[in-house]
């Protein structure tokens, strides 16, 4: 607490509300224990005293974030306050999301194990049950070598590939990252962190189904009304998840 | 305990036993501890005082329920004594299977990912071996888009889409539904979750079998045979999951 | 303690050393925490004091099994010294296997997942890799049909059923038994937990190797020779698994 | 650490720095948490002192072993203060990849599930996402029959064996091992146990994948760059694990 409230005097920055703060913890620590990140993957949400800022965890393991490895940056992807902390090369999935989607106000980045196969195969991503509604509006797949060429490490590591990737997702909840992994976004952490950890069920659950036979998705109109009605519930599964998270942890 | 000790002076209520209430509290984390179900499903049983009630969990996790969020509802799906909890919106499922099935003491709903790819493909559930016999009754689909038309979010929102189900159930122990999950009933709270568990198990294994090649299923008169035996060793399986599930916790 | 104390002073009764039934107390619990068993499913070991007895555990699952719970049985199944504890129906797998295999001095039946489907298929299960050696000898197929006729409700419920069995599995490591389980034995406690635990991996893996294409398994000669190397082994993976079952437990 | 101090006395013993001893036995646990180890497999390091000398715990499960149990071996896979310590009969996999890769600084020798099936059939592991990238120079395989002709146990247990397979390694970072298991080598334990955890999660992503239809692999660019990207960042995974395995843990 102290390192943020050290922040707190400095002239030009809007510090970020403390709940918002433990909020986007208690969010890196749901994706690892449900599985959606390892040591890699990130998620951001953006400040609620500046549309134009969001908050972003110094470049470690998710599983590990605590409230003082909370950064804020500006739609460039710049650090407002780094100090020492080293930054994730990948930060400008969240600002150009962020600056292409008004709407969007988190974002996780993830190698979700089961979402990376549809991501390099021709199989498109739908939604198998209601809770995956969501996935009525389809998921986008980047493919990096159409913006950065065949010299790439695959990594959305500068602003013009982050501007690629928004483009791509465009008004869609997720986007899938060939050879790589995907995103998801939301109005809220927690719909973007249901949205983050449903792909994965959902993927998981239709390569299973796939090879049972023909599968018999829902329609546009079931997915879309089923993503309504989920949307209003997303505190039931985000109180468990977080119980289950945080047991054992001071953070 | 104050919250239910509170119930006992109104006139009118006819309060459950304790004991049963802790049994559904133990159902619920049972549920959860095996993965059947996750922030969604339910789990409910008819009171032991009027077959017309039944007692089922404020609207949240199953995996977090405790004694004082299970309520009592009539066979209209209305909350006696609701006070200021939420409701499952899917209360019907039970409600009808209740009015429907006079042998039926207990209903779990889940969206169980094993059993789920059964529901959308032409694949019927059978029974792959003596655990499961209970499923040489065979599952029944529900398409709830014979009953609500194409204009629906999947949910058993009312009395008329829970009648349907249960009638699609018939006397069956277990009924898929289409793009949502599955419901196993029982004469026992641990019957039907029982049931809720092997049901997926059945379904892991039946789907792995298939992709060895053609299966020798149990015979009706085995499965029939073997579900009897089973019903008198419910206790097993029960001790184990109680003990698993409740380490740890205080309710 | 108590309890086995008190049977020191019966007549007639050679009351197994306490090590051993220490060690079945472990058996049981490191073949629930590796997934072998789950509230179904038993181990027993001949009595280190007759080749007439053997120690097998009260009707409950093995993963709350403790000192107490073993009992003794002779190899007609009857218990010595029952009082009001419950016997497994199936205790004739194991009394018939010990009468029929003079080297046998353990054995384990489970319902082990992954082993399930190759007893309901016609794909039979063989090693994949040296540590899964014993299985060069290959594994029976007990057809309960055969025997019980269509009348059955799949246990090995009789003596004359649990013969039946041990005259398929012959001088084999593992029997399959069609639309049930599995059982394997071992010349101590130590290699039929081993045997049980990777027969299940081996089927996991043959499973998965199926999907990729044609598979490369083990000669006769390198099963034979890696399993003899194995079975000097044994005490390594036994330490991990029993540290890792009984760690919490005052067993 | 009694021991270790009572080596230091000795002449001609290079004591290797603690740190280093400390960071092997996480090393172990890691594998061992991660899935990557069971009861068997084993991870080794180069002497920080002398490139002649690797460190190598006694023969035991790699999730048991302390800082006690590590020994130091010559290139010829002599124990240097074996006392009355077992040495793992497959010491040579270390020794003649040390000694013939001067580059590579440990060793990772393990029957990881997933990658086993790769081993045993003709379909090549290809990464399939960029945390694999170091897959993009292929993965060898070992066939022992053409080395030890029929009679062999599968195992690595004479330098000339190990010298086969440290050929059959090349300037490779992993080697498969048919019918048995694999190895992973790096430039620095992390990156030993890095390649081996993504190996495995390779494994099982490109399995998933196969039956969704054709893969769109990393091109030989992008897996290179890739690479050599992770090998920077390989503290965020090790952190997160050694948290992990080593929680309640004294050592």
């Amino acid at each position: 607490m102290l390192s943020r409230r050290s922040k707190e005097g400095r002239p030009g920055a809007a510090t970020p509300a403390s709940h918002l703060v433990d909020e986007l913890v208690v969010a890196n620590r749901i994706l690892f224990d449900q599985g959606v990140v390892d040591g890699f993957g990130h998620v951001s949400v953006r400040s609620d005293r500046t549309p134009q800022r969001f908050l972003l965890s110094r470049s470690m393991a998710p599983g590990l974030v605590g409230a003082g490895d909370i950064m804020e940056f500006d739609l460039e992807g710049n650090a407002l306050d780094a100090r020492d902390r080293a930054v994730y090369l990948e930060r400008f999935i969240h600002s150009e999301i962020y600056k292409s989607r008004a709407d969007v106000r988190a974002v996780v980045h993830s190698h979700s194990p089961s979402v990376i196969p549809f991501g390099v195969t021709d199989v498109p991503l739908r939604p198998l049950f209601h809770i995956c509604g969501f996935l009525g509006a389809g998921a986008a797949i980047f493919e990096i070598r159409d913006f950065a060429g065949s010299a790439t490490d695959m990594l959305v590591r500068d602003a013009a590939l982050g501007a690629a990737l928004a483009r791509t997702l465009g008004d869609k909840p997720v986007a899938l990252m060939r050879g790589h992994g995907s995103v998801a976004v939301g109005d809220s952490l927690r719909q973007a962190v249901f949205r983050a950890v449903y792909t994965e069920v959902n993927a998981r659950l239709q390569a299973d189904a796939m090879r049972l036979g023909p599968i018999n998705f829902l329609t546009a109109e079931e997915a879309a009304r089923a993503a309504a009605t989920n949307d209003a519930l997303l505190a039931r599964p985000w109180d468990l998840w977080r119980r289950k998270a945080m047991t054992g942890s001071e953070a």
